[in-house]
């Protein structure tokens, strides 16, 4: 099958996550594809093409920090997802410091570079009642 | 390598949704392995074993329809990922009508069962200013 195998969807994604940590813009830049499109389906934003993504995260207010809890890779369908949760003080979010956990998707050209960024962002909030007797709560 | 193929977990995935949707709740709980366990990260909430998780979406009220929107499958990491939307009506939304997005993550044991489910319902939200320049709506 053309196109770049399991491991290095993986490896791109780790690579992604290691510069964007690092502030390390050239590496961070060179996992994507000049056409790379962004979106934030839940605040209905678009940012198209590698230098103004790059920018938005080079940009970005606060001091945040980043760990890669899980990376699912799909060689067949040339895309990946992966779950992180960041660590963030100051800047746009409300108090001193937050724990965010966010879900990212990726899709991939036949040279392993990505072409797509989608996030997502969800808050915590209080689960609705009459379940009680089939959930425990951690 | 031993365990399922791409293909498999990627019509596990299917077959699970499509059986939600039709409420085949015998259909549904042939993909879950016994122990399988459900999260919830945003309410903190877990439910453990299949009987207690099938009966936890087979009491879920309101009225709800999926499409599934992406799969992302990973054979040698042994799970997957979906995107979906749902259309929900009455039960514990506000309002008459509601579209949500929503994020899986499934784990499988060596036979193609279901062994995780973790859910995330991101919501709309505003976007915070000072990006503007390098952002579209739409």
């Amino acid at each position: 099958m053309p196109g770049p195998a399991t491991a290095a969807l993986r490896e791109a994604v780790e690579t992604y996550w290691t510069a964007a940590e690092a502030r390390d813009w050239d590496a961070f830049g060179a996992t994507l594809a000049e056409e790379v499109v962004y979106e934030l389906p839940q605040t209905r934003e678009r940012i198209s093409g590698r230098e103004r993504y790059v920018r938005f995260n080079r940009e970005y207010p606060g001091d945040w920090h980043v760990r890669v809890e899980r990376i699912v890779a799909d060689a067949e369908g040339r895309q990946a997802a992966a779950r992180t949760g960041f660590t963030v003080t100051g800047g746009q979010e409300s108090g001193p410091l937050q724990e965010l956990d966010a879900i990212h998707f990726f899709t991939f050209d036949e040279d392993g570079l990505i072409t797509g960024v989608t996030d997502f962002w969800p808050e915590s909030y209080e689960p609705p009642a009459g379940r009680e007797h089939l959930v425990e709560r951690h």
